[in-house]
């Protein structure tokens, strides 16, 4: 089989089309945002949508929920979707929900979103008080369970805790090193080196906002900020959480930012453009010349297109541990 | 091994000493009732807490979702508990939500209790208007997925409606022949009819409000309704549903029956005393007598006392079709 393609993070306007990209571009997996802001009972909802996605597109995508069915996936020439919340909301205050999205698919579980949320805190907010207490009870859970924790979008010191608390290793699905794009949405060295020393994992992120220079970002940008990455972390615990937002209005984008905690800003919000190499799924191939052009080995480039997300996905998803 | 025992609908305020007892009284199943009036976030809660209970008794139950868990907990000296709904409220108005509540572990789904339902119209209502639109939907979800429709509670209409529109056999887990107790509660013989011909079972129940004589009925009382009940639906379709209520407080029986749906009644409302020869799961075992005592054979008694419930089970639960 050729090598596996995967993308540690998506959160398009699903449709058949996009199934279809995703089949086009070659990709093996992708982990979808189920939820953002949306309670439990909201996010069951989209559960429910995704199953009708599953039966309604049978042909392209199935239904992920470890390891083994990502290669059923491979076998048989369809996208395995693992499923993912962005923000810890849909589990409410009830420590009970982990284990119950864990029964329903959910697989990603981000321990918050920029800002507070009761496991920890967000990128944005003014201090960081780190994990909280119902934040170390969810991180036992998803151990136990197999969901894993992912830090995307929070704070330095939540993530570094989180880092420790974990007995098993956790994700930064989607972000980028933050030397090479200044923001606190990104990740310092500390926590890239807190993540290899732990068995940890980062997606490199393809949206604008947490690239060197924004929509303007070239291949070779990128790909050389991947090679800094690489020497961190390593080939095998490097992976690509494109943060694609495929067809979305730019309602979905204010959704995100503003949630039910805050009055609608008056500012105009919109997505911002993607670099014009990687606008869906059927750009996803050409990142392999980006690498080889600043020197990732064939071997290398495998890895981190979608092998390494694979060996970490077959060790830490969906089976207690 | 010995004749399965099973028991096709209780509400006990759970307990281990409960546990413990159905392993004295050699129950190998039992279906438990999760929600009456819980809406589905409510109901998720309760999910969440019987999963607590089959972790911290282990030895003496497990979570049973068909019939080889059944023949799982037989092989290991375990009670498997079947867990079921009594209104159709968990699903509100989301067609969804039955699948997903199947995916949690519900495999009997009341298609109303006393009043209308979104699905069904039930027993205490002034005029029954049969299966609802929404109702003939969940049926057909019901069928695919392997979750039985229980028609305990319902009205004549609404049941035999629901008879004629299920794709597979239909319970009624917990109720009586109405010639030997006249209340809309229990079932006539045309709706014990309609069962035969469709291969769907009955469940007969020890709560005083369905007996011939209320809490003073005799054993004997109850074993000649079981044979009249057995000339019409044979013994392969002829069950146990006790209703056992066992340690819950009155509360308990006003919720059943006022919910949210009334203000109060000012009437002092108190559950009815059990019958002295079944008061609980010890008393199990005791009904075997009584059956013999008025000509029911061994082999038609083990059916009437768990084999039938089993073979049922084995054929209609928890598995599509």
């Amino acid at each position: 089989m050729s090598p596996l393609r995967i993308d540690g993070l998506q959160y398009c306007n699903w449709s058949r089309r996009i199934f279809e990209e995703m089949r086009a571009g070659g990709l093996d997996a992708v982990h979808a945002t189920v939820s953002y802001h949306e309670n439990f009972r909201q996010t069951v909802r989209h559960l429910v949508d995704w199953r009708q996605r599953f039966r309604d597109h049978a042909d392209l995508i199935l239904f992920a929920r470890d390891g083994d069915d990502l290669a059923r996936a491979q076998a048989s020439g369809r996208t395995a979707i693992f499923l993912g919340l962005q923000t810890p909301m849909p589990i409410e205050d009830d420590i009970g929900l982990v284990e119950i999205l864990f029964e329903l698919g959910v697989r990603f579980q981000q321990i918050t979103y920029n800002n507070q949320s009761l496991l920890g805190c967000g990128w944005m907010e003014r201090e960081d008080s780190g994990v909280t207490r119902m934040g170390r009870e969810a991180i036992a859970e998803m151990n136990r369970l197999g969901m894993l924790a992912d830090l995307s979008h929070a704070g330095e010191r939540t993530t570094l805790e989180t880092i420790a608390a974990s007995r098993r290793p956790v994700v930064v699905s989607h972000a980028n090193p933050r030397w090479r794009r200044d923001t606190a949405r990104n990740v310092s060295k500390r926590v890239m080196q807190a993540l290899a020393e732990s068995g940890g994992f980062i997606g490199l992120s393809l949206y604008p906002a947490h690239l060197p220079e924004g929509s303007a970002t070239t291949l070779r940008q990128f790909a050389e900020m991947a090679a800094e990455a690489a020497e961190i972390v390593g080939v095998n615990h490097l992976g690509i959480g494109s943060d694609l937002c495929q067809d979305q209005p730019d309602s979905v984008v204010r959704w995100m930012r503003e949630g039910r905690w805050t009055r609608p800003d008056a500012e105009a919000i919109a997505f911002p453009q993607q670099p014009q190499w990687f606008r869906s799924n059927l750009d996803f191939p050409g990142l392999a010349e980006g690498l080889a052009d600043v020197g990732f080995r064939d071997d290398e480039i495998a890895q981190v297109l979608g092998g390494a997300w694979a060996d970490f996905i077959a060790q830490n998803v969906g089976k207690p541990g």
